[in-house]
């Protein structure tokens, strides 16, 4: 019996970021297994399109953008920014079915969204609240990986974040808590949120006002939202903060020692890769640039460790699709948003991974 | 539904350039998927075998020749040229089944030409007309690129010269008009013709004679022949010669004052993969070697552009195997070739390629 | 039909020198395509497990030595050396479920035996009768290889030593003798055993006390048994001494000009790659250590012509799966030895090989 992968198609997914695309030149992207051009029109406005010609199915990410159209670079085809082809040259008669597949897309917060999916259903609302780069409460700077591994596997990674303390313990300072207690997990609209409290912990450097501190408590919390978007606030009070909040979170305007936000998109580029696109920074009243680009830099350091780990799971999983993991206590959060994936079932691309016969002869 | 390539078995193939094989030593190529083993026996005679020892399925292309023999190099059973075993070390008896399979070959102008099919049906008189390296009518240099792509994606590319005008427009310095108007296309025994005119237009270099015009007139005349060879004339004459010649192909006779002729070899290696084997150069009268080389360096540059193009538009074919192309005006040679292509089928091997199965579940 | 392959699970394996495996941290080896985790407890024990953590499926091969114990690094679970999960971090109850697979090991000889089959029949005396490195009657030096062939193809070559004439003429110096006549080859338990006379051949480094000697005859004998280890035996003797011996077994004490020994193991890491594990060098009362690196060298040399062989043989086989070897009178240790490896079969995994469906249409 083979193993099924998914890939739900009725969705916002991060193609990248707002500066990657220019109207100088079309950049391809996978999506769901699909290739797309995406390119801006002179006007500006971002266009995402199916990198097929209608023609002979050369990609027109080897295009030429012409003003607010791009011309197929291989026999000269052009398209507007709707699909539809407007020249085939020494050919006076378009056929109406010279179009190509354009996608919904929206630049929101410095991300450009593409929906995969049934057109009609491409809410823009449904976008996941990621911070703009700009965003004047946060000094962000961002970096990008790209996985060997099928997606679910690094949503299960931000799921579960007890493994801050194997994977991470010295790139992020993460202490045993992180593995020992539980944070509260709730379901929300179209994911899950976790917080905690980490109580009565030396800070680690980036350290703002926390520096004078020896012990300090850490308030975190994310949302994890559909198909794989990672929202993490951190704050860091004085110690006995959490108690006084009886654990809770902490009131909105309850001053921080330091705080810091992260954005994250996993993005599924086809069924065995995955593009990770994140941005993270300290709260504008605590650092600066150049803290943020250190706080970016260990990140991508930590995020690499992920990425070995993950990309040698995938790699073990491989082997033997078959194996079933057994969950923890730990893994709430990911049971919670493993069944709202599958509840998007009817919206779905189910994937049967070919692999190789073996069977037992005795 | 998976779709089907294909290829053609009862056709001559070019494995590659007569002096790329020697007395030496064996070499192996790859044609149609299978490899063969290619040698001069002593007395100059090229043999093609099939590349694997009856004994233990070693290739033969690692043996050593000896005189008008060969000798596996793994455990020493030495085939004669029709591929018969004439000695295993060590053993008297030499069964009467160890044989490897020879092709039929023919070395004509300069190129290796192997029949993959039924021997019975190997017609040398089918073989193409290229031209020979040292016909004196012509300065020619050769070239040689690997493609990881199916051969039919070269041999469109060769029967669309649309393409000029985009892809090659710096390389080639192909104006518009090979975009913009229509060649004459018609069906030819086991191929097919595109003759046409571009009328007034710069020359570019190598001009010979044509250095003193500001406008020419240039002729050029293709055959693409079974199984995919491009023969291309290219005549450069006074603007105004098209209108004497009422469009139609200048007389023989007709002094030019630059002419250039290309042979141009589609060797499918296997379904995913193509060699291509070229020469180029200019008519004897206008050239001399030193220019037969800045031809081919910028022909290669050219190739180099439809490589991109070509393993591109393969990556977006393999992400989508069953979306079909959309015919223009400009594929008339393309149809015609196909036609005569599938009008072999008996004679072919049709080849499904695997791909995972992908099932929409709504 | 697609062709074959098997891979015998109740046996003793391979995996590696002892000195390789150690309490610092664990190393990945894949046995018949299985991912295992080798490594030592605190008290120096060597413990096989399967490279999969029951909870997300991570490599073990990634995780801390802690102890007697080994701890997962992704989300901190920590398993036994029987492979009893004994801590899961925030969790008090730990299911009874929570187990990996460990493997029957054995150490003996300097390498490192796994049994990949039933426990219950994890049989040591079973165990191939290899030379420790400590040997006091050898000086061995050692050395591994890593193929892109299936295992079975290494077994062929070392059970047809007719390749020395070919493949090793230079390197090991071998005459055509190896090819021209056969060994005696007789079934023993377990295996296969091939011993022959060279008889007045002039001897090749190193030499010992034949340096003296213009001709020598030489006495070698292999044991080749399950699942695939070579135990050759070789003695050079003054000229004469083959007939003198009446062609069979030198007596163990007749002197010997210089006499050496290698222990070759060949291991299926999957059913297409194949490690392959060996140590060689003079007797003591011939050789010393710098003889001994130097016979090594030269066996890896050797050894690379083999590689360089049996992986073209391999993709020959890959081309065209159906082809069937045809056998010679030099075949028979690899017919008895094949015979005895089908004669597992209740115990084999047998693997059909994908490949790409290609149907000749006439």
């Amino acid at each position: 019996m083979a193993r099924k992968d998914m890939l739900i198609r009725n969705c916002w997914y991060v193609a990248g970021w707002s500066y990657q695309f220019s109207t100088d030149k079309p950049v391809q992207r996978m999506l769901l297994g699909e290739p797309v051009a995406i390119w801006r029109s002179g006007d500006g406005a971002i266009v995402v399109m199916e990198d097929r010609c209608v023609h002979r199915l050369a990609p027109l990410s080897l295009g030429r953008i012409e003003g607010n159209q791009i011309r197929c670079m291989y026999h000269g085809l052009r398209f507007n920014a709707a699909g539809r082809c407007t020249q085939i040259p020494g050919q006076e008669i378009i056929p109406a079915t010279a179009c190509v597949r354009t996608y919904p897309v929206v630049e929101r917060n410095d991300w450009v969204w593409v929906w995969m999916g049934d057109p009609e259903r491409a809410d823009p609302s449904r976008i996941a609240q990621s911070k703009a780069l700009d965003d004047p409460r946060w000094v962000l700077k961002t970096g990008e990986l790209h996985y060997q591994a099928n997606y679910e596997l690094i949503n299960d990674n931000l799921l579960d974040l007890t493994h801050l303390a194997y994977v991470h313990a010295t790139s992020f300072g993460a202490g045993p808590a992180w593995a020992e207690s539980r944070p509260k997990v709730e379901a929300i609209a179209e994911g899950v949120r976790s917080s905690r409290w980490i109580i009565r912990t030396p800070p680690v450097p980036p350290l703002g006002k926390a520096a004078d501190h020896q012990l300090v408590d850490i308030w975190t919390s994310y949302d994890f939202v559909l198909p794989g978007v990672f929202l993490l606030y951190t704050g860091i009070f004085p110690a006995g903060t959490a108690e006084r909040c009886r654990n809770a979170a902490p009131p909105d305007d309850l001053p921080t020692l330091f705080a810091n936000f992260t954005s994250q998109a996993v993005t599924p580029t086809s069924a065995t890769t995955t593009s990770y696109y994140y941005s993270w920074g300290p709260a504008a009243e605590h650092g600066d640039e150049q803290m943020a680009q250190a706080m970016i830099d260990v990140a991508t350091g930590a995020f690499l460790e992920d990425k070995l780990m993950i990309e040698a799971q995938q790699r073990i999983i491989d082997c033997a699709p078959d194996a079933r993991p057994m969950p923890t206590s730990a893994d709430k959060a990911i049971t919670i948003f493993s069944r709202l994936m599958r509840s998007q079932d009817s919206e779905a691309v189910w994937i049967t991974k070919q692999r190789t016969e073996t069977t037992l002869t005795d």
